[in-house]
């Protein structure tokens, strides 16, 4: 196999033929992920709609749809037509449609047989979209965006919400087809997280609900959605709790689960599983990247070839494990000690422990293998156009393009 | 046309058919940088290889090799096939060649007829490569990397160089080709940059020198070469007053000056022209992203639809100039007071001034195209698949694919 960063051949043994630095998801840990969220989706009574634009892996996006998964969520027309090219029918564009370029990327799909929804959150982007989705013939299923003061996009309040509705009545190309969200952006006054997360969600509740009494929805199912991969947990409970009933049906949208992380949604996941206690396994860091030390120039230093352009850098990577080149997948070396302390465009400068006891079964040499956890996975695909899916013997089983 | 990102059209108008966020190199400043770093290495006697890791354009490599330059710069070996399979043939792989596949792609590179350097630092790496290109019945041209105390990779003196050249002439399968360094990670203790980076160039051009007189240079014409794109001016000074003479010849390797930058490497280029009074003009920021105002969520913020999936991020991004959608790129709209806060995956938070005087001219619509600049153009050019050339006009003359 060929790729744009490396040379891939499937062989026995540890990503043998794989120009290194790359990057590797584990199918026990992908696997695991994929059917933990589709069942805490499904034990919520949530439709899931996992976040596609942290992958643009087609491969991994018919996963998800093959797990369960009712549709998948993108950030961008150009990023729903990727999607759409690659199977995905059901495309939740979790943000505003702006600019004719790509209204028509969408109204193409929708021409194409796609089941598409955007987000809208002013009057201004309601009558360019009436008038665009209108001269095509063609009719658009949008959300309203319930947002937070000091947050990102947004209504502010229900009064906005209601009277963007009643602005959408007049737009007979636009269908307005639910309430739309995202706690993330959410920030907690007096340090209780989870408190102003459930508050936000309830606000959005009592929204979808003012709609639904407005006669506003027009749309046989309406969805109301948010959720990214911190608080999932909290927006589906409160979802649930409500009881909305028809015509609302509650839709997840985290992205991070698939591989997880090894940085900030770790950490998150960690109060997911204290929150939720009857959850008895949590999700399992699935994607690695590996690289290889290129320089021991001083002691204590070791230069290894991997840099922005192959991993996110939002925090410094994670040494893992090393491995001997040449040598198989369980042998691990340790890397105890070691510690990213820079990464440069192609770089990153680890500092490493100092000798201790003389023993050189550990010592480190040029060309070892080194895998590094990123956080967050989003800012690592993007780094890639190909991604190895690996089994637990590091084999190569699947070597997955990138969209972006 | 079709990107990945987007839709392209060329057209006469303001990006016409642009599905955005879209990256633009403007052709003037492109031409203009292309021109003056060329004059600029031969003013210095030195050849130009520009590191190509930047942009990772082969349409910008043709125009850098047909403006005079003599070789592509490259970081990795993936880089260096990229490269060559659009038409560079001789590659100076400023790295270490670390990984039997990474030297597989080199060596078929050489079976191809590629003229290929990559640098050295170890002894270790030394024998790698030394059994790897003997078994392939291959000759690989070799610098010995100088660097610093403190610094990235490289020999740390003049006696590690000495004795790694010695040990090269063990490996009939290397040829020594010359001395490599990074200046770019030199630090001035003193607080004297200027002064520690000549400093360095002249341990280089002593270590050149005790090279050549130990016999240890093998091939006929060596290459000695160093610079980034902050400091090349004085790297070429000093290769230049030092008269070195055959074999040497000084070879630059700045990257970012092709489109040059408008954050860390502009306030750099402000250095190299108060050093040097006999420059004129200096380089001409050439890349832009172009993107849209999404939502007008509050007063005094602008959420635009541009991310760190978008644009380089080591600083924040600098609005530069507004266009209203479907006008002409010649009417222009204020940005004075705008300033981007925050930067999300997708999203750029902006802060607006206050409404000034009610004149509304200026007024901020949904969907008002923003372009913006960046810093470094290595972390924006990985972003895109695809890049836009366009005239001052902001047609599109061409779309430039990229190989990351």
């Amino acid at each position: 196999m060929h790729t744009d960063k490396g040379t891939i051949e499937t062989g026995p043994n540890l990503l043998a033929g794989v120009s290194l630095p790359a990057a590797a998801v584990f199918e026990p840990a992908l696997a695991h992920n994929l059917t933990w969220m589709q069942a805490f989706a499904d034990a919520h009574g949530a439709r899931l709609a996992p976040h596609g634009k942290t992958t643009m892996t087609p491969a991994l996006f018919k996963r998800q749809l093959e797990a369960g998964a009712w549709g998948i969520t993108l950030a961008t027309a150009p990023q729903c037509r990727a999607a759409f090219a690659h199977g995905a029918t059901r495309l939740l564009m979790a943000n505003q449609l702006i600019g004719e370029p790509n209204m028509a990327i969408i109204a193409d799909l929708i021409e194409d047989g796609a089941e598409v929804y955007c987000v809208v959150d002013s009057a201004a982007n309601v009558a360019q979209l009436g008038r665009y989705f209108a001269a095509r013939g063609l009719r658009l299923n949008v959300l309203i965006e319930l947002g937070v003061a000091g947050g990102r996009c947004g209504c502010r309040d229900q009064t906005q919400v209601l009277a963007l509705a009643a602005r959408l009545q007049e737009e007979p190309a636009l269908v307005l087809a639910g309430l739309e969200g995202y706690e993330g952006v959410v920030k907690a006054d007096d340090g209780e997280p989870a408190a102003a997360i459930r508050a936000y969600a309830w606000r959005m509740v009592e929204a979808a609900q003012a709609l639904e009494e407005a006669g506003l929805i027009e749309a046989e199912t309406a969805l109301i959605t948010a959720s990214g991969s911190a608080w999932y947990d909290l927006i589906a409970e409160v979802f649930h709790e409500a009881e909305l009933g028809a015509p609302f049906v509650p839709v997840l949208r985290p992205g991070c689960y698939v591989v997880h992380d090894h940085g900030i949604y770790r950490q998150a996941q960690r109060g997911v599983l204290k929150r939720q206690p009857t959850l008895k396994q949590g999700l399992e860091p699935a994607l690695e990247i590996f690289a290889q030390v290129q320089s021991l120039p001083e002691p204590g230093l070791a230069v290894v070839a991997m840099g922005k352009r192959d991993i996110g850098a939002d925090q410094l990577p994670e040494p893992l494990r090393r491995y001997r080149e040449g040598g198989a997948a369980e042998q691990t070396l340790s890397v105890a000690g070691w510690k990213v302390v820079k990464l440069m465009d192609q770089h990153a400068f680890v500092r490493l422990p100092a000798a201790a006891d003389g023993s050189d079964a550990d010592e480190v040499r040029i060309g070892d293998i080194v895998a590094f956890g990123a956080s967050h996975p989003c800012l690592t695909f993007d780094k890639w156009r190909r991604v190895c899916r690996v089994d637990a013997a590091l084999d190569v089983i699947e070597e997955m393009p990138t969209c972006f």
